[in-house]
């Protein structure tokens, strides 16, 4: 059942409690072959595994039986959006996680710096792995470019990353990326191409902008900037190109007042704020997250707390890594049932394998810890025990209904 | 959820990856009361036990709860088509079988030989199991029949079953069948109806065509072809009045590239042609699919293996023989593993248990074997283990997403 259809048949009550959506980036695992056991199962988690043995668990499907999801579409189905009708674009992700907001024309894209080399092909999607301050003046340089009847929003994400919005009247975001997601001697960029016939206008339009930037950042200035290697030389690509989202908010779907965001990286803040949370922190410390967490607590009804490391640790493809952020979490969550949320949802938006190194279609392991829940056997926060517990194999879009049930804000239905 | 109908929303790539999709027709079964056991459960599998502690397990939901289905719609199910959106009539799955293609306004019907006394009444509907090299004497003299404007195909399906097309204008399938499908002094065939106005000329045609097949019928050369008992005599029952299939191909639905099916008998390898899988096989023994298995494994992306023989014996109630054909599908497919396919499915598509000696609607063990299933705890492929198994009870059509996915065959879904 998805959470966003069910939800305008209940009624909704705001009895004062209070719930923590945890969410741990990529959780799920693979057993390594020597051992049997997942990072999870490895991980050494007494606080995890008490709060297992204190709740009721389960294993969620992300999307589809089969499917592995990117980070924003996951996150949307958590949140009981059904991620086949709802889609956000990357470019809106990243625009509202820098905290821009689209007006109802806009088109956002994600804008990379990147290394061609002197024959055009993408050798380094990444510009070295450009610091966030050099891209900022690198931004700043691009700021420069006028296009007529068409403003241009530019801002740094991070890193390599950046975000740029054009708005103006009969823009529409039907666009190739020119990103070609690879790099070497025969990649190139590939041209933007109208997707629909609407969209031709908006493929001028992004096609003189990416070509003024590129000549901006051919000068002496930008190069001295960028520092790349000999030889290389800088230009960006384009991806996800995204009108503005049109989602119902969380306040307006499941009657919550005051809803927050805790989270690390800048697409985690785009998702929050599209679908109606106030972003509470901007720093990038998996410490700092809970700090924060006890500092706002008392002002939210709901919190999306979102720890990344996990998953950068699988894409890594760093067993060890991804175990020692686990064992980590599992300290530092003892703070976070310290502050007696009356709804604690401990779970994850998709598996990121170590073995995989990429994010999987396998299900992940749920638990919901209230005074409500009716305990099951399962004494154990992993894949291998939290199939056992009483919510079985269920999908990710019906998470949000068991939130807000187990914390008594769901009316009873109907006579 | 219905893979054919997630499908249009995903990408899919051709990784060079194969599956070796293997159906055990109606695998699933009830415990005989003096042992508590299934067929499977008594069976002794060492290999598909083997497997399923490698791979990860499930029940499956053939139709729905409490259905038992019908073997066409079971199998379009399991292909992942909707059983309750798209329909297969039995006269199109039997023309398919022998090979034939139907045209837009074609109509398929199954026809059977069958044995009646002098009162009209049907007293054998297969008359004696009448051989099939007698059935092709018999519709040898059948094409003989001509109707005006109206081309008619016959052909053999096997035993006692043919088929005919009816070819022309103006044609519809809304009509009756004439087999009562049962036997007895007072059960006579039924009149050919129209079930809609617009079939009234289709019942017209195909009464007179029944009305000039029992003239031949009566004929002494015919009587002298079938042997019947004394006083018995040879006509024909109707069934399954059916137009062109009109489904979506796998190829397009999944992005599979080459298809084939290995099945020994004709209704199967007509499912396979009408969702576009090439046939590799028209004999009817068990040892010898596995030798086209191995012939043919390199050619295909993705072959459908069926086996009949579990169902056959359970349809006869006869217990012992269905153990002993799991036995031996158990010792073989050994050489299928030996093949080492990217991903391997067992499962069946629907129960037959002897003790019911019918189809059931009682969920089938399923069990997926591939180097990216994360295993679960079950040691044994059967009712009471599978169950345990991190799949869970699901239904049928999500299968092939399933398949695909531990294939590496879909991509991604979105950022």
């Amino acid at each position: 059942m998805i959470s966003s259809e069910i939800a305008p048949h209940l009624q909704f009550k705001n009895n004062g409690s209070k719930i923590i959506f945890f969410v741990i980036d990529g959780i799920g695992g693979l057993p390594l072959p020597k051992t049997g056991l997942t990072e999870l199962e490895t991980a050494n988690t007494p606080n995890l595994d008490r709060l297992a043995t204190k709740g009721v668990t389960g294993m969620s499907i992300p999307i589809a039986p089969g499917v592995a999801p990117g980070s924003g579409v996951a996150h949307l189905s958590l949140l009981g959006y059904d991620p086949f009708t709802y889609d956000v674009g990357r470019g809106a992700i990243a625009a509202y996680g820098v905290g821009l907001e689209m007006e109802e024309d806009d088109i956002a894209v994600r804008v990379n710096f990147a290394g061609f080399n002197s024959a055009g092909a993408v050798v380094d999607r990444r510009a070295g792995r450009l610091a966030t301050e050099k891209n900022m003046e690198l931004c700043k340089m691009l700021r420069e470019i006028k296009i007529h009847d068409v403003e241009i929003i530019i801002e740094t994400v991070m890193d390599y990353r950046s975000v740029v919005i054009f708005r103006g009247e009969g823009l529409h975001p039907d666009l190739s990326d020119t990103d070609p997601q690879a790099t070497g001697e025969g990649v190139f960029p590939a041209p933007v191409v109208a997707l629909k016939p609407r969209s031709k206008y908006s493929a001028s339009i992004a096609k003189t902008f990416i070509k003024e930037a590129n000549d901006i950042l051919q000068t002496k200035e930008a190069k001295a900037i960028a520092e790349l290697p000999n030889g290389q030389h800088l230009s960006i690509l384009t991806r996800g190109y995204a009108d503005r989202p049109n989602l119902p908010l969380m306040q307006h779907l499941y009657g919550l007042e005051n809803i927050g965001a805790i989270a690390s990286y800048p697409d985690y803040r785009g998702i929050a704020r599209i679908v109606g949370m106030d972003v509470l922190y901007d720093g990038h410390e998996l410490d700092e997250e809970f700090d924060k967490l006890e500092e706002v607590f008392h002002n939210y009804d709901f919190i999306f707390f979102h720890i990344k490391e996990a998953d950068s640790a699988g894409e890594d493809g760093n067993f060890d890594k991804k175990v020692s952020v686990l064992e980590e979490i599992d300290k530092q969550i003892k703070r976070v049932e310290e502050l007696s949320p009356e709804v604690l949802v401990v779970t994850g938006d998709h598996s990121t394998p170590s073995t995989y190194k990429g994010h999987t279609w396998h299900p992940v392991p749920f638990l919901i810890v209230g005074k409500w829940c009716r305990p099951d056997t399962v004494k154990k926060y992993n894949e291998s025990e939290c199939k056992h517990g009483t919510l079985g194999l269920f999908h990710a879009t019906e998470v949000m209904l068991y939130a807000l049930g187990n914390a008594g804000r769901i009316d009873k239905f109907r006579a």
